[in-house]
């Protein structure tokens, strides 16, 4: 029965709309991470996609990168942060990106942030909001997925910062892939195609100078083989980020986009529903992620 | 051999009190959700079952309720939300309904409200402490959920608080029931049949008329459908109330009712035993819950 | 000397550009108030008055004024109250009127509303703040007071919430009026005659209905004094403000109008000029404050 | 005209009720101290005599005093202080003495226990509320001193802690006597003759023993030469605290109690008008302070 | 494939070194508990194991202990803390305790204990991080253990505490065991056979006086069944420590240890890898724990 | 009387022990200031005589710098400011320099930043404490002020952080000198002729790199005149230091050094007695600062 339905949809909603923008009103998506490059990272592909077909998507990073680094720091750090992500989602096509003024490395879930994220959310009248589980490696990107979930319910409180209209439907809440098993391992629910702007996504990693060409790299004792040259080092970038698909993000491609196509995809980015926010029935994930009714592209 | 145990203990001690208010100390419980109508909702049934049979429970909203409206807030709904609290606490029959002072939709786990809640524990020398999980769909909740769990241990701890004399010995801490499963669902290690009082659970739902016919149906975009009528509105709240049992209730219905009544059932509450707090054996459970020795009721 | 450098000031500077507007750029004035009606009550007319002569004016209350009334309160409160702010801006003429959404009656001299209040003047490109003493009766006013002072010199520090730009210079910070004598009395380094202004100030005052017709009273018990009709009421609240000016105003009213004019004043407004940031010469209190210049009107 | 009306209230009023408890009305006093002694030590004798003409007097400790000790401290500190404290009351024959569980030594100006003493003065219906000036010497009482002044406009407004009902109308704030001059030295108001209650201030004292007997020796290293016989030690500490009359204070004794009975004074405690609160004029004072109108006993 | 690589590695590099202590640097262990004897009960044999070898340990209990006990508490209760965990690790062998100066009973995951222990791990260059699981039966366990996990990843970025030198790799972070299911019980992916220092754990907690033979016999109503005798009170307590071990921690004993005398281990402790931080090879967690390299012992 | 006492000291201890370091103590002063430059700029003098007649001296920067400047920051800026105090401390010849790990610019009156700061006093066994005024021109200034006064008396009470030992007695703590009139004038109750050593602290000031020739010169807008010069900048610096004596200060070097010395005096530090802590008689003072004994010098 519920196959029925997708498959109804698709035929009197999903296909026919595809490709032509044709919705009266875009899709809005939030995508909340915790360091201005989280999202391009993790999500930066399906932010292309859905820019592509028109749709209004915004990055958010909760602190001001002003610490991750080597010989960098401060709000010194924090504009050449701010400079390579407003570079990187022009590259994307997305609308914006801002940059929240909280330390990096030192963010707790407090009120104020909570508030902060709140109106964020309201102020993009957003459909979906994206961020990390709150299980993530860096205690920033746990407590990031903390204060997004904590948002969840209060986006529509009109109480709540009232000097800020509250949304009218409570929006889809998602998170980005991350490798943790504990207490339970990701679960890809959506999984994206984004083989396509694959491309794309390097050229906004490539934007993302002190991170990918600097910190990362320093992180990992790599630094001494970043390329010098621009070209090279953008081939070095795109090596480092092909990445192996997950058996269990492989099989979510595969419900999506059937077995054949969903075993040969090469790149891939997977999304949870979050428990709290809208809980989506397919045909509603289908409206909400409209690249991937497209399934012969 | 568990079974074994618990028939004679039905025997030899369950049965024999039940209906009589023999005991020589009424059980002391005290449930602490997070606004002035959690409780109600997801145990008012339980707690008028257990003022039935002479038992004294106490309800605390952590917060005062001040925000979970469309046209009201502050203090001002705060007033309102109080009294109608005491008024459904009245319906219920139990001893009495507490509102701390803690603003609505921003509570934090912070030192001070722990404390609260350890004197209200405390002070009502309880038995039994019921609250949301920590995993519950309001963030509101969630912290309640923590605040309890924080107070688990430390309500014997003489030095904590040391002006409110600690317990002699840990409660039971139970949780109420919601429908998240991660990271695991709610388990229903008590179930409860409040089909006799269920009338009753809903006069003090419709004492909550902010809440009841007004907040809850304009989140659900309802409020139109509210009856003027006073008769007809609570008809229309015994409508909306009358959920499904989840088969995990029923369950557990069937294990401390026995396969037959536990079928039958119409309207039931469940908890889940907190790992924090004293750990009861069924026989203890069974004195915790008098009504659950009534099989045959 | 010093008075000669003013006569030449006046001479070369200052009478000429009085009533023509004829400055390349207006002056930037900021005034923070912990509520949404202080900087109103306390500072209405000179901002009528640096509005007509083209300045551009901005209040900000520091907390939603979600608290200060009798019967109503919360978000609720915040809508009322915020929509009374932007018509009594709208009567003063100037460009805006902010307020923040931080509790009233709550107000601490947290990081984070430091750094709204840094935001706020460094956005506006503030030649002038203007706060209350941090003696004055209300908490919120003491830490709005606070939260201002220590806003003084970090305005200018690019590192301090670095994404928003600092300011070139450090602006000239004043106090509103007060009563209060300890540890010293309010010291009216400036005075302004509003007696041309005051109906408009009366007009913003009047726009503040949940305040001068209903919270003001009610603290006073006057409350069923206030007329129902809108002249009249209109009429008693211009009385309640009709208030004497003190001794130390009248003298300075005197120093910056001359004896004669300074004798006859009938409203007037006065600051005290703040030890941090910028100390201004007489010569630049009379480029700040133009209307002192025009001592024959 | 003042002097007029001074002598006009004490014929019609004053003079007539004293001595002879016939008030309508007791007032209420609430004196808020940092640590489970303060007030006593401040306010002993003045406490003892509002208690005898009938009036309701009680102590708040705003710490539990778990802290100051050299060889005891926590929980068990603060019991043992607690029951001193009781006993204290019980001598100066006051009707109560709170130790709210805040810890010695950290007490800051927090929201939560700004609530707390909201709630004390409320819910004592205070006329008179006083305490440190926060200039103190302990990083406490300046703390406490801050928090009540904070709590002098809130306790009237509802929508503060709305669930304990408001004050009708602000009560006086006074600051008990400290040493120190700066930013200005403390203005002794109100002086109280107590050379009859000194011995029941003593006796106070005394039940504090593990303050009188043993940390403020030790803070003097002075142990060593406390008597361990009880009538010995009373008088030890009898004479330690038999202090000079400040010039201030023996000026303000003058006035309140004519030249000569001023001059004759042995013991005394002053107090300084907060100018938060209501300004209470002479004859309010008189009518506060009735001990001030027995000038001839 | 995976068990051949630990054999070869037990041929190439273990047993070699094993009991030769020539290594070129001792293995560096950090075990933070939160009170001054968690990590004695829970890895005090494991300690003393290290110890023996010639590995570096250091316990750090992140708060003073100042409130777990019944007739002591605060800074008194402390120095008795403190001078059992220095006399405790002196009899277990390793290099040093250190009692952070937190409250007991009042631990919060702040920013400053965050960084507190992230200095304390940097400054002893740990391998290896141990720490009780966010789920343990105490909130001040369970704040530990996130505010070490918030370290996990920190440790290493320069900017974060920047005066404390960075760590150049990111140790390996273990959990305790504890007995709790949820969300998922304990995982012993490595269990140490404590056998040979099961007597010297006995030693170091006998070392625990206020602790062992006072506050944790009275919190199970045991006080009046500890011998007074020095002798007899430490069979006593020996006898309360011989705890049966899990038949998963016996599951992992007989893999590290061959099924033989892993069924035969009377005393072991097992920890869980924690998700953060280095995730450590069999063949590294061997290097590791190298008593785990000694099967034939 | 008092002349008489302090004559009987210079002539019976004060010359005598002067130039010739045979105190049986060296004294021991420690200086708290808001940021890694602070102390110098105040007292380097003072500190440089101290340590020139062998007392000990520490300097301690509550915040670690790592906000003021305009194109460095975060903790790459905190290492360089290390450093350079690090080198001033040795220039100036004084023990030691602290730089605690606080965000510059960001500095509140926080419990653990009050017990750092005891820790300091008391690990240092501090006879003298010197800190900003709470008034001075800086929110961290002020913050640092509050936090040093609020440790005045706490040093000495054991149970406040009580794993470090308590001082003995209670240190003199003094206010560096600072132009704010409100709300009193800095009060130089001690001044120190520096003009032997003032070469001493400009060769310390040009340690500071980063502040004396990047952040301060472009605070000024003047950093186009800091000379590229080694030498020349060092002259640049030293002019820009070459400040007026107050009329104030004047008058305190006459009383201290004699109206002849008093009025030639070139370069001078200046302090004011807290009223917090111990409160030195002038023969104390004498004892304490001992460069003031030598009046013919």
């Amino acid at each position: 029965m519920k196959n029925f339905l997708i498959l109804f949809f698709l035929a009197s909603f999903g296909i026919s709309t595809y490709g032509q923008n044709s919705f009266e009103e875009p899709l809005r998506i939030i995508a909340i991470g915790a360091h201005p490059d989280d999202t391009d990272q993790q999500m930066g592909g399906t932010a292309a996609l859905f820019a592509k077909m028109g749709h209004k998507v915004k990055f958010v990073s909760v602190t001001n990168g002003d610490a991750g680094h080597f010989n960098k720091g401060g709000g010194h750090l924090t504009k050449i942060r701010r400079a390579e992500a407003k570079e990187a989602a022009k590259r994307l096509g997305i609308e914006t990106y801002t940059v929240l003024d909280n330390h990096d490395g030192e963010l707790l879930p407090t009120l104020d942030i909570r508030h902060q994220i709140i109106r964020e959310i309201r102020n993009w009248n957003a459909d979906i909001v994206i961020t990390h589980r709150p299980v993530d490696y860096h205690p920033d990107h746990r407590n990031t997925g903390i204060l997004v979930q904590d948002a969840a319910y209060l986006v529509i409180v009109p109480n709540i910062t009232p000097n800020t209209k509250p949304l009218e439907k409570n929006p889809v809440f998602l998170y980005l892939e991350d490798d943790f098993e504990k207490p339970y391992p990701f679960q890809p629910d959506i999984a994206v195609d984004i083989t396509s702007v694959f491309d794309l996504k390097m050229d906004a990693h490539d934007a993302h100078t002190s991170q990918m060409y600097e910190w990362l790299p320093w992180v990992d004792k790599e630094l001494s083989e970043v390329p010098e040259n621009i070209k090279e080092r953008k081939e070095w970038l795109t090596d480092r980020w092909t990445l192996d698909i997950s058996s269990q993000v492989r099989k979510a491609l595969k419900k999506w986009y059937g077995e054949d196509r969903g075993e040969e995809i090469k790149y891939a980015e997977a999304f949870e529903i979050c428990e709290y926010g809208k809980q989506p029935t397919e045909a509603e994930i289908l409206r909400l992620f409209p690249m991937l009714n497209n399934k012969k592209q």
